[in-house]
């Protein structure tokens, strides 16, 4: 492959229009999607029609005119269509955390009514931190026990001792992939029931939660459906589920009629229930602009389209610094198929200053602590000359020393 | 009192400069800043600086370079100088349900922790429905009662009994206004610890925390302090009690180290523990701008002048409404000082239409079921002649039978 492959391939990209739908920076490459999300073109006028016209001019009376009320619904709708849920399954509330830990309470509350003995919340070590720590909250707080598997050792350890399994379908660090209908089928032959965490599959993946029996599900607003800085998150029962149990944050919008204002609490109606607090308006404005975008995409080949291209994406990316750095330890599947949109590399010295010589180049990756060199690539908007270039760029940071050098090395900040 | 008077009032205002801070809808009277604060001026210009710059160009970055990592305390410590709390003890975080369920979860167990028999959770029947919703269901899951009394039957049920006295200080229907020092002290010396709900005091009166024997404290974004719809909550812990309990919402803003991924959760000192997910930026910055309004006020006597106006508002609405409305039983205490930037009149059949005859003449009030006209005076918008003017008009609206036209009785919507 060379540099004209990559614009060729462009050239041809039924999909490659949609990079229209977003605010680029001249010269950017950003391969950071799969942290934060770039800016729908759409955004900030949809958050200025909100912010002017329906809570300026409309105040109080937007929540029923403007359908404030409905966001969480309508946006949960949307999503649903992303990740195989159907309509009024999933809404979208809080945050991840939050929502974890709703999801993990009905989870495990109907596990042990079913098998008393059930007592263990089954994940791995390398989960993202926030669900290890809302998990061990959790089950402390039940009685219970997180137990941390290894990477592919999940199976061995779900038993009859097992009540829930939660799994983030992909690895934050590595990319790697989870094949859900596998484990959970295996989680359900072990009777036991399916949390999964959404949090780089949603718009990058094609999800399909009732075909891969999944039980429950959150995922992230700010990723890949470009929400916005702190976007609020979903959250999704299987329907089986939904109407069975009280999820312990019972805020006024789960109840089954908010403004009767009545003293005691009667749960909504399925998902709807899963909702706590009022809902955040500017953040449900701008999710879902961003979740509109992957929508322009579904005359396109939708989510399945979007997933080939990045697997393209991240095949020239991997395949062209793999090969001209040798220093580099790849952390991902080698095979696309088997990670999510993101690939990982690992170098005990240089990942950090590597990254930082990077965004000095106009390409923006993250680091993540000890070692790994991460790279997203969401295919709503790059290109694979960008894919090409940025491995390009990597390549010559290496072999220059770049990496090196101080201006690189001040270690600041949190991300 | 005349109109003429009114006008003199707000000629010799030495807040009326405020007003220019807000977006006004020409003609409009809005006495609903108590459920959904007006529009800073200056929030449509930031929001629009976050997301087209902070957002679109910075991107990830902007995490660290916009501070909005920062955000949480941030505005934190501005609502605290509000409330009569301490720079780095306050932080806005989820909803104010979200809020109540991890205050309300630390308190529950540190009374148990120093008398196991405290297991009661005391509150008003007529606290705002969400707090009774969330206490309810963390006293069943903790083994624990919700008692709720009813209004000045707080104190008598005080006992041995009592692990937390959950009061919101401003009722949301009758805006009848507890003494925060004596309901706490009574608490105090009964051994039990006090939460309070802040929801129609932050912005609005003169709350002193520590002063007034608040243990924990939760409180509203979007009502006096002008943060937008769906703004997000706060949450203060007495610094004597910040770092004793791990809340149950251990989500990773709130890990002393969140950026080391590190499995397992050990909590941050102080406030920030009370953090869970990724912050919401862009409701983060609207409620700065919201915030920021009432710190303007602080050069001209800050929230105690500002309470001071708003009591005169309130007196110059109820005293021109009792007076020529007999039919309509005022709902709120007299005296103005005893209740909240608030007047409520009850009428069994008259609410509903009255409430929107009000709004087709641009006085925007609510509804309360099953009897309430709720009016919210926000000091730092209203104009003595807007209360003069908008009882008038209730005035009008009464005589006329006006409220029973068919046009104002067709329910609909939800708030």
């Amino acid at each position: 492959m060379d540099r004209d492959e990559a614009l060729a391939l462009d050239a041809a990209d039924p999909l490659a229009p949609l990079r229209e739908h977003f605010e680029i920076p001249a010269g950017l490459i950003y391969l950071d999607g799969n942290s934060l999300g770039m800016l729908p073109r759409a955004t900030s006028a949809r958050l200025r029609e909100v912010v002017e016209g329906e809570w300026g001019r409309g105040l109080i009376g937007s929540w029923n005119s403007a359908g404030w009320m409905e966001l969480p619904r309508r946006v949960g709708d949307k999503i649903a269509s992303l990740v195989g849920a159907g309509p009024g399954e999933l809404v979208v509330a809080d945050s991840t955390s939050v929502n974890l830990y709703k999801v993990l309470s009905a989870a495990l509350t109907i596990a042990h009514d079913a098998a008393p003995q059930r007592r263990v919340v089954l994940s791995e070590r390398g989960n993202f931190p926030t669900d290890l720590y809302i998990a061990e909250a959790l089950a402390r707080e039940r009685g219970c026990e997180l137990v941390l598997a290894e990477p592919g050792e999940l199976r061995r350890h779900l038993d009859e001792r097992t009540a829930v399994l939660m799994v983030t379908q992909v690895d934050y660090r590595s990319g790697a992939l989870h094949a859900m209908a596998a484990l959970s089928a295996q989680a359900h032959a072990a009777g036991a029931l399916t949390v999964w965490d959404l949090a780089h599959s949603a718009g990058a993946l094609a999800v399909d939660l009732h075909r891969d029996g999944a039980d429950f599900a959150v995922g992230c607003g700010y990723k890949y459906l470009n929400g916005g800085p702190g976007a609020p998150a979903f959250v999704w029962a299987h329907p089986r589920h939904a109407d069975r149990f009280r999820q312990p944050l019972a805020g006024w919008m789960g109840h089954a009629a908010p403004f009767e204002f009545t003293p005691g609490y009667r749960p909504a109606a399925g998902i709807a229930r899963y909702l706590c607090g009022t809902p955040p308006v500017l953040g449900l404005a701008a999710l879902e602009c961003g979740v509109d975008t992957l929508l322009a995409a579904q005359p396109l080949g939708g989510i399945a389209a979007l997933r080939a291209k990045a697997m393209a994406l991240t095949t020239i990316f991997e395949a062209r610094v793999s090969a001209a750095c040798p220093e580099l330890t790849l952390a991902s599947p080698r095979d696309a198929a088997r990670r999510g949109n993101q690939v990982s590399h690992a170098h005990a010295e240089a990942g950090y200053g590597a990254v930082q010589a990077l965004i000095a180049r106009g390409v923006v990756g993250d680091f993540r602590a000890p070692d790994i060199l991460r790279f997203g690539f969401a295919p709503i908007y790059l290109r694979h000359v960008d894919a090409w270039d940025a491995a390009g760029h990597l390549v010559d940071v290496m072999a220059s020393g770049a990496w090196r050098r101080p201006e690189f090395n001040r270690r600041q900040g949190v991300t």
